[in-house]
């Protein structure tokens, strides 16, 4: 079932991580994986532009059917496979309103985080200001307080409640990606509880990124976050 | 059904029209409408503060379920009234594929234009360069011509196929955002046509933005692009 499928990918990227989990949630081992690396810009190579003409990663092929958005794919396997592995989506509505509120919100810290951490590669230098780093900063700190107030009020252990669902597929990457730039656990106490009981999920463990295992420590970006 | 939705929105933003469409494509006709002036502020009044902490519009209540993302408010009706109105999510597969691809990669596209149209609005004055103003268009520009493709390759008529999807709910909005503020029909004909062959679809003629009803002059800004 998993031959026609193929995977392109690189390590530690949050949106490549949230399609690795769904994958390994849905049992869906098996299929065609390529990892590349964006450092030597393979994620601009013929192999994924002939697939993603926006040269980017994850780039996802399942027969002749394309999904490259990560929450795209993560939606469209859980459609697709519905009763195959864990249920993603859960049964109950007030569950699901609030799954689909996380995951969807999980965009707004992943692009706070992105707004931070990727400031000199994304800013010309001739365009950067202090004044601006300053301001990335306190929306990411304020975002952190949003998303420590959601896990201190529940209902966990999950961000939707009882069950792992979308909403975890998708942000954990972020929240795993935020501690790996050196975000202070004690700071950010509810955030760090859930990130540390998920490392040993068998599908984020199964997909940790290969690069952290090389070089286990991250930089510091966000230390005083 | 209907009397415990409540829905805060404000006229002409496109995360609020996906919901109205959605929720008239889905017979949820008769729900609490609260329609809020961006212009006096009343997205950061207390009445949404109250259920959505970011001070933002679409806001949206079902009994005491709250989702305020509007890509989550249409995937969260979509599943709780899957047999009711017009189905959102294709049961064809590849349909199925291209409706969550171009779904999220309207988000770029709504990203590349807020990039171009609230510049001002959202860089304070001291940090703007006309270098920046320049790449943000440069980037708009691109982003066109590959749905100009999409459109011109189909199938269609809609976004993912045959049928209106959630595709079409949340990226109309965008396209029409687009032609309010200036983009010129002949140099995006395909676009040009997706967003006039639905002006008249029920949902979106019975939602069209009020303030735009009122004055149906737009701006120009991007009458180059």
């Amino acid at each position: 079932m998993t031959q026609d499928m193929t995977l392109l990918w690189g390590s530690g990227s949050p949106p490549c991580w949230r399609v690795l989990i769904a994958l390994e949630e849905k049992n869906l081992q098996g299929y065609n994986s390529v990892l590349l690396s964006f450092e030597k810009g393979e994620h601009k190579s013929q192999q994924v532009l002939d697939i993603n003409p926006r040269g980017q990663l994850p780039t996802f092929k399942h027969g002749d059917r394309i999904v490259n958005e990560s929450y795209g794919i993560c939606s469209y396997l859980e459609s697709q496979f519905k009763n195959q592995g864990n249920k993603l989506i859960p049964e109950c509505g007030a569950e699901q309103a609030r799954m689909y509120q996380r995951m969807y919100e999980g965009q707004t810290l992943a692009q706070k985080m992105a707004d931070v951490i990727y400031y000199n590669w994304k800013v010309p230098e001739g365009e950067r200001h202090d004044s601006a780093v300053k301001r990335n900063r306190e929306a990411l700190i304020a975002e952190l307080k949003i998303w420590e107030e959601y896990l201190k009020k529940g209902p966990g252990p999950y961000l939707a409640g009882k069950d792992f669902t979308l909403a975890d597929v998708t942000v954990y990457p972020s929240i795993a990606y935020l501690f790996r730039f050196g975000l202070c656990e004690k700071r950010h106490p509810k955030v760090a509880e859930y990130y540390n009981s998920l490392k040993s999920r068998p599908s984020i463990k199964a997909t940790w990124p290969p690069t952290w295992l090389e070089s286990p420590q991250g930089q510091d970006l966000l230390k005083d976050i």
